[in-house]
């Protein structure tokens, strides 16, 4: 590998004295937010409609006006090029994506590819050329709000989805992905999956109270937590409420109440990243005066760690187990679907937290409890991400919001993050002067 | 009042022998469970649709048959009347209904209205006479299915609800009572609640599990319990399960979970009367991985006397203060409805008690936690009710099952409690033989 070493390198973008333009950034951010803008200050750009082939417009013009070159493969991913001095080291890239929920944010997604954006309009200015090219990507359909799966085009770009099931995807109106990558123009002819990174960074809004909550500017993301998703089912017999005395019940949702109980506890020995949610829950008949017959609930356990993702699955049996075995009722468990963690690339992590200190940030290690493109391509290509503060935690959500100054730091540590990894050659600036 | 003596009345009641015909009655329920059967073995008769009109012709013809002379009320309440030596005397009546639930069964409401109609064809048989005047009613939706208020006909009568309301209530469609009593032929001249019962007596399926598992025939109902039904609706914060640690959480169903744990517990220092019920239970935005924002779930306090009934209640306040006070989350506790306990008649419960007791059939005090016509009677003449077993305490469903031994116990009930109260003045086999 050609990059300057470490030392060299910081010492190197000491010396450049190198930083984003923050308002720039702002700007563009709110910008783009103008297209697809919700009455309640948020965005509706569902992947491949028509708001988001006009996002799609508008920031590829910025990037192209910026000195990138651009490709879309077939899945409509775009990725934009920035030549490094060496053009057969495989880029240092970054990324997110600009689509969103039908109710989302300004932020989610947009803050990953508008701080690339910005990263490469600074370079641009001051000339600085590296010995690995750049990339800016966008990923097509990340949150999956029109089209399922999602991460849909960085899951095809590394393999996880097959182009064949991801075209052939359709919304509720029946209109496919392949349709609509037609459609707008983003049908692209690369292949996918054609080109590796050197290393990917992602910036990305928390979605999480972790950093607001301790006043902590840097998240360096070490990897994304392992999830494992049940369902469990509570049989019983439903009964009018009237003329069914305590004793000869058999309450579904009495067992589903101290069941839910027992289960949130499971996550307590594995803090701070044990997590347990149950989000879905539904009782049968669901009628005022009936005792419910059968209540089926949902049980989402994450860890960084599968060791301990498994003992808290082993605790989850158990537990159902017991209620089956206490009660008058059947209690079953059923696996839906199971993500094992994801380590992040240490290396990058690293220079994250070092472009952080250097930069006098306060920052803290945090793994990443959601989903993001990242995670899909931390299995084929070195990964890190750069967390920033959101407001109350909110996401997925018109209310969604986050400092300006946060941004700006975020956006700062990718720059120096990419460039550490990347390698510094000249600037242009510094010749100059 | 001109009706024999207690004791009297039973020598009478010995001399004569008289018992229903148990193969007759049964007969009676199968042939009307023809009309609008399902699949699955059970009954849809909604209210006034053509089915239920066809239910009506056949049992109104058989009604005529034993000699009974019809009159419709205005909201379609059947009134069949067997004269008595004193005209002057309020009947003796008794009935149900014979619409069903759009699952129904073959036995709710249609035993009791069928059960009256074997008594007077026994009666007819036997050429007996009556003191007072006996009457077998037919009450218009019951069951509420296809339009609200539930038990229209007899709440009418009963001047609980006003005939105008009930006339204009629409169902799904848009059709409305008025409409359908019209199309059907049951808007009847017949004033509503213009005459009074000198007792009104109903035979009934338990439609629940007490008499089945406690191998009893005969439940002497000596009310209905009281109901204060109430919504509970807690407000935590909805987040994202993955990139919220625990200690961040306002979830809402982590405390709704464990104050119905703690409701379900309010009826414990009752028993056997108390009951508590969480029948609805609804999770915002009911998503597998977003922590629950909001939970509201029903309660429903049921208990025979007031008093103990306002107990239940501070209870409930109490747990729901505790646990808005104690939590990361807001606690509301909304009134719904409050129904009183109505006590029946005693002189009337003792009468069944006494039949049961002379037919050698095992009996029991019990209340009725479900709502009948006769609930709705009881507010303006004195009223009793006979339950008999039904299979696993199964109603408003299609497997709804009852022995046909148990059916034809219970119309002997109503057999001799209805001459015990209207007085036997003659009976022409007697006198024949």
């Amino acid at each position: 590998m050609s990059n300057l070493p470490t030392k060299q390198s910081q010492q190197a973008l000491d010396t450049l004295d190198l930083r984003v333009d923050g308002q720039r950034l702002w700007d563009a951010l709110m910008n783009l937010a103008e297209i697809g803008a919700t009455p309640k200050g948020g965005n509706c750009r569902l992947a491949l409609t028509e708001e988001d082939r006009a996002g799609r417009e508008l920031v590829t013009g910025w990037l192209k006006d910026a000195g990138l070159s651009l490709r879309v493969d077939e899945i409509g991913n775009i990725f934009a090029r920035r030549a490094g001095r060496n053009h057969d080291l495989p880029p240092v890239a970054t990324g997110s994506h600009i689509d969103t929920q039908p109710t989302g944010g300004k932020f989610d997604g947009c803050f990953g590819v508008l701080a690339g954006l910005e990263v490469m309009r600074v370079l641009d200015e001051r000339g600085i050329e590296t010995e690995a090219p750049l990339e800016v990507v966008i990923w097509t359909n990340e949150e999956g709000s029109r089209f399922v799966p999602v991460m849909m085009g960085s899951g095809v770009h590394a393999g996880l989805i097959t182009l064949k099931n991801a075209l052939a995807a359709t919304d509720r109106d029946g209109d496919s992905v392949a349709a609509s990558l037609q459609r707008t123009g983003y049908a692209g002819d690369v292949p996918v999956g054609s080109h590796d990174f050197g290393a990917y960074f992602e910036a990305h809004i928390e979605q999480g109270p972790v950093l607001e909550q301790e006043a902590t500017t840097i998240g360096a993301v070490t990897g994304s937590l392992g999830l494992h998703w049940f369902d469990v089912v509570i049989s019983g017999q439903e009964a009018h409420a009237g003329p069914t005395p305590m004793a000869y019940r058999r309450d579904a949702l009495k067992t589903a109440c101290a069941l839910v109980g027992d289960i949130l506890t499971l996550a307590d020995d594995y803090q701070p990243n044990g997590r347990v949610t149950c989000g879905e829950f539904t009782v049968h008949p669901n009628s005022r005066n009936v005792i419910p017959g059968q209540v089926r609930f949902s049980v989402d356990l994450r860890h960084l760690e599968p060791a301990v993702l498994a003992e808290m699955h082993d605790k989850l049996k158990a537990l159902c187990l017991k209620h089956h075995a206490s009660g008058k009722v059947e209690v079953e468990l059923i696996e839906v679907q199971h993500i094992p963690p994801t380590p992040f690339a240490p290396e990058l992590i690293e220079m994250v937290r070092r472009a952080s200190r250097h930069l006098g940030l306060s920052f803290r290690d945090m793994e990443t409890g959601a989903g993001h493109d990242a995670v899909q391509i931390a299995g084929i290509n070195p990964v890190a991400m750069i967390f920033v503060p959101c407001e109350d935690g909110i996401s997925h959500n018109e209310a969604e919001n986050a400092e300006p100054a946060d941004l700006e730091a975020g956006a700062n540590v990718l720059l120096l993050a990419m460039l550490e990894r990347a390698g510094v050659v000249s600037h242009s600036q510094e010749i100059d002067q």
